[in-house]
């Protein structure tokens, strides 16, 4: 059995909580955090503390705090020596204090405390000092997901600038698909199989292959109409650049 | 049995010419272009023809091609007073002839000849001058999907205008994603089970609730790191103004 301390309240805390709290093979000996827990974490039957005096034995702790908390929050634990790890996909190794075994355990995922999750599908990038920690976390990850990877700091920074493309940035033109349908009373809806089909499509096709659209054709005519229906100047600055990004990319492609 | 013509050769052409030609209650009389037909035309049972000349009688000519042939190809037809309908998202009614009865016959969805698509889950948005003529519509979508709505010129243009930020701008993202993961190695797959969390979390909450990253939490370090590790200068513009974008949206929610 591999003991496990969470440190963190947010939603990854939250998810690689109930997940461990879930899961056979370990224990979720801990739960930190200095603010009091949301609801989420009430059906997690684990130990939840606020004192750092409180801190018991682990083989793992997991630090799931924000980008810029975690070098703080690691150089206040009272600990020596032992296997701490960082969930944050942008924060280098180095960035725990070391005084302690340092390491990564970052679920490549996005989470919201009201979304239940997959976690046996979701990819966990891993990165250790040491090869024996490696392997404490290659065991841990192994019992949470069948996506287990060793990724070094460098990759991690370049996943998880993908990843603000491919989930954040994507859901904000999701946000404003809505916005622009429902002025026209266009219920969202409408647009829902063409945004499950945009990703459907990787089953089949490289995002490359499965362009559409205007700006692929080169249709300046549909591309100025869009624009003067724009009325937010953020939008059509979006339309602009992400339009020019579509036609450079399959000018290089006739050259 | 309503007996329709499709005009054209493309994406769109081709799978509203498969689902009729495999259609009951419907018969594929014709498909008309100017050009050969690709191979995937070739499971397609009905008479193609490459000469306006050979024109047959239907009751519904669907012309699916570029947007702007759409008005030239409709002024060329060898018909007059026929049901003549287009599926250009971005056109409006009236650039159809006026010799004919005109309509726009929109499937809103994105269409690569090399991937199938199940038609039946496909919003497909109808317009006619006729009263009449919307009812023979109404009965032709039916045939084809279960989503029939009827939809003007102006919020067809929002739709479409929408449906690029939904699909052909999300697409562009995945590329981008893509390109940074497998710079440094990381195979795409690594991405997808974010990819599809990114849309699945869309039947639980609203592309404003399911928003998390570095921009939504307006963490300047992280968004600043991206930035420095972007080499092209449209991406350069298209992290900023996303970015932009997000933090606007979630201001103005504080205020």
């Amino acid at each position: 059995m591999i003991k496990v301390t969470v440190i963190g309240a947010g939603n990854v805390a939250y998810h690689i909580s109930k997940t461990l709290n879930d899961a056979d093979g370990v224990i979720l000996n801990q739960i930190y955090s200095r603010n009091l827990l949301s609801y989420h974490f009430d059906d997690i039957t684990s130990e939840k503390i606020q004192s750092l005096e409180d801190f018991k034995e682990s083989d793992v702790y997991i630090i799931s705090v924000s980008d810029n908390a975690v070098a703080e929050i690691s150089s206040r634990l009272p600990l020596q020596n032992k296997l701490v790890v960082h969930t944050a996909g942008s924060v280098p190794l180095d960035a725990t204090d070391a005084k302690n075994r340092r390491g990564v355990f970052y679920p490549l995922q996005t989470f919201s405390k009201d979304k239940l999750v997959d976690f046996s599908a979701i990819p966990i990038c891993l990165e250790a000092e040491f090869q024996e920690d490696l392997e404490i976390l290659l065991h841990l990850a192994s019992i949470l997901t069948k996506s287990v990877n060793i990724i070094n700091s460098e990759q991690r920074k370049a996943i998880h600038l993908a990843a603000c493309f491919a989930n954040n940035f994507t859901n904000h033109l999701f946000y404003i698909a809505q916005a622009i349908a429902e002025e026209k009373n266009v219920p969202f809806e409408l647009l829902q199989p063409l945004i499950r089909e945009t990703v459907d499509k990787l089953n089949f096709l490289t995002p490359f292959e499965a362009q559409t659209g205007p700006a692929k054709r080169n249709d300046m005519n549909t591309l100025n109409n869009h624009m003067a229906l724009l009325q937010k100047d953020v939008y059509k600055n979006l339309y602009k650049w992400l339009s020019q990004s579509i036609i450079e990319t399959y000018e290089r492609e006739k050259l």
